[in-house]
Parts: C-alpha cells; sequence; structure tokens
C-alpha cells in the first residue's frame, strides 16, 4: 500500500512532471488522493486544479496526453516525481514543449525556445 | 524585476532542484522571497524550512552545498526550476543522492540505490 502525507499542503502533495528520454521537466502540478489513483489505475497523469478544484487528466482539451512510465516518492513521502512519454510534443498551456521556459539572466527573465503549438487554436475551440 | 508569485501556496513556490549535468532529479524544497533573492545573491540554494520556519542554506550542516547553475521559472510564474552542481554527491538527507529514491512498481515501494553517505556520521555530531 502507497502511502503518500498529503496533509502538509492542505490534501496536495506536488507532482514534477519529466520526460522519461530526455529528464526535461515539463511541468509542476499537483495531485490529491483520488488523483495519484486515478494516475496509478489509467497510466496517464492526473492533477487536481487548484484554480477549478477538480480533477484534470493531462490533455483531455489538449491531446497532449502524458503516458506514465515510471513514478517516484521522496524521502518523506509528501512530493512525486512521474517520468511521462507527452504525446503532442508539448506539455505547457502556451504551447512551449515545458512550463519552465523563462530563464533568469542577470536579474531579468528571458524567455527560451518557440511555442510547439497555438494555445488560441488547441482551447477556445 | 523578477517578480514570482508567492501567493498560491502561503508566501511560498515549489523549487525544483535538478542536477545541471544529468537532469537528475534532486529534491523538492519552497522558498520565501528571501530565499529566493538569497539564492540569485550568494549562487548557493537557499530554501524556506517549513518545518523549522526558518531560512535554509543547503548544505550549510551537511557541507552538500548546491552551487546554482541556472534557474527557470515556469508560465506563471509559481515554480522555479533550480539547476544546481550538487557538492558532496548527494542532496538528500538520508544520504541518498537524490530524493527521489524510491520507485513504485505494481503497488509497492521499492528502494532505488545505495546512500552516498550515512546520515548519523554527517549529523547529530
Amino acid at each position: 500500500m502507497i502511502e503518500l502525507n498529503f496533509d502538509k499542503a492542505g490534501g496536495l502533495v506536488p507532482a514534477i512532471t519529466q520526460d522519461y528520454t530526455t529528464g526535461e521537466i515539463l511541468m509542476l502540478a499537483y495531485m490529491n488522493q483520488e488523483a495519484f489513483d486515478a494516475t496509478l489505475a489509467s497510466g496517464k497523469a492526473t492533477y487536481y486544479s487548484r484554480s477549478r478544484q477538480t480533477l484534470w487528466i493531462k490533455g483531455e482539451t489538449s491531446g497532449n496526453v502524458q503516458r506514465v512510465k515510471e513514478i517516484r516518492v521522496d524521502c518523506d513521502n509528501d512530493t512525486v516525481l512521474i517520468k511521462v512519454d507527452q504525446l503532442g510534443g508539448a506539455a505547457c498551456h502556451t504551447g512551449h514543449r515545458s512550463c519552465f521556459y523563462k530563464k533568469i539572466e542577470t536579474g531579468s527573465i528571458r524567455v527560451i525556445g518557440e511555442p510547439w503549438f497555438d494555445p488560441a487554436e488547441v482551447y477556445n475551440k
């Protein structure tokens, strides 16, 4: 039985999502127990949306589903690391491959790379 | 000026720490504004300890300092990714290189790898 510690963050654990081949960090989101169980059962990364307060199967709108290849748990069971196959090439709702497309350079922020898709075409259909 | 959004998690943002050469995820911790500023100013990863409620310069006890090589910010400015050179070879207080040394396998948890150091020798001196 897998017992995560959801108590430290109000019923949630942060979930780091990493490309299972390149090691690139794609995004960070949150899971509650239900989202974690759904991820294990379905093999598709499923998060809890704090803004919408509901389960969120990643890619259900955009088609950019994340197939789970491996799940790691940290030392004190309050964070998970999800290694995935990112379908559609991009994880971020902005169209970028990774949500971490902004790099800090001597106090300013520079955008790294170009979006893979146009969010206006993928969402708001 | 770098404006992170600390409002979503009570004055904190999660900080993912990644080995800058291998891409391995070493740990996840939290930063408040002061910890983030200290990280930028010192070049050493500095977190906010939720349990001790104080700034925490990683490695100040163990010697396993993290030299910051690059900082990324995510799309909505509420998570940071810190790419580091991990001194001493191990980030986790258990002695493992990474805090994510437990792998979920068909519903159970398996420990991956051996500790690099013995915590009893490094801490509690």
